[in-house]
């Protein structure tokens, strides 16, 4: 049971060009800064209403944001749903013909547990389910 | 003033195809599906907490999602963030140097107000404020 959206996630060169815009123009609140070693990502997280806008720079070229960047550009990278137990929307989808990235939840930002179904499965978008942790509000 | 993601567009071939996807996969519910014939688009709109998912299909191969089908094939469009008055969020954004797409805002899906930033002064990422309507809620 899809909640919310969690986070839209968008790639950027580096972070520190990009973080002023999220911040002083567009004037949303910074949350954190935080970096995935495992996804070779560094993320500046800002709140919008409900949701987070994740502002990512790639750490290695070979990690999955680095790829994007070479690919596409800079732009906006992934869209994060929240559900209920990540585990379980991740078997549906499968059980619905979706081709998953991730066969069952990893660990991501915060402690939460995410998976990603593969973008050619969902018409280009590449869609992330994130449950938050006990310590995630 | 920023309120919250008010949606997410995501452009697709034809909403035949990518409907059933949103509302039978993903289980959200489907508000309405609107055609805006100035923009050449037809979108059918979908409900995720207090955001929406815009599926939008191109009603003509030259109008501006006609146009980014062609070079970047499905995925996200674009971001869209309510404001409270779209004229002064549109403003703002060019004094502080922002390339704006709409000087000033024109009427979109809903009756809102809405005018869109260029993505080359927004890190690639084509952003839409919103202003709502007194009927929309």
């Amino acid at each position: 049971m899809i909640r919310k959206i969690q986070h839209i996630g968008i790639a950027v060169n580096n972070l520190r060009d990009a973080v002023p815009f999220f911040r002083d123009v567009l004037g949303l609140e910074h949350v954190s800064t935080e970096e995935v070693a495992e996804q070779k990502i560094r993320a500046a997280v800002f709140r919008v209403g409900e949701s987070r806008i994740e502002v990512i720079e790639s750490t290695a070229p070979d990690g999955p944001v680095g790829k994007f960047l070479q690919r596409n550009g800079e732009g906006i990278h992934h869209i994060c749903f929240q559900v209920d137990d990540a585990a379980e929307a991740l078997s549906r989808a499968r059980e619905k013909g979706v081709r998953l990235i991730d066969e069952a939840p990893r660990t991501g930002i915060h402690g939460m547990r995410i998976g990603f179904l593969h973008p050619k499965s969902t018409f280009g978008v590449l869609t992330e389910f994130a449950q938050e942790g006990d310590g995630e509000r």
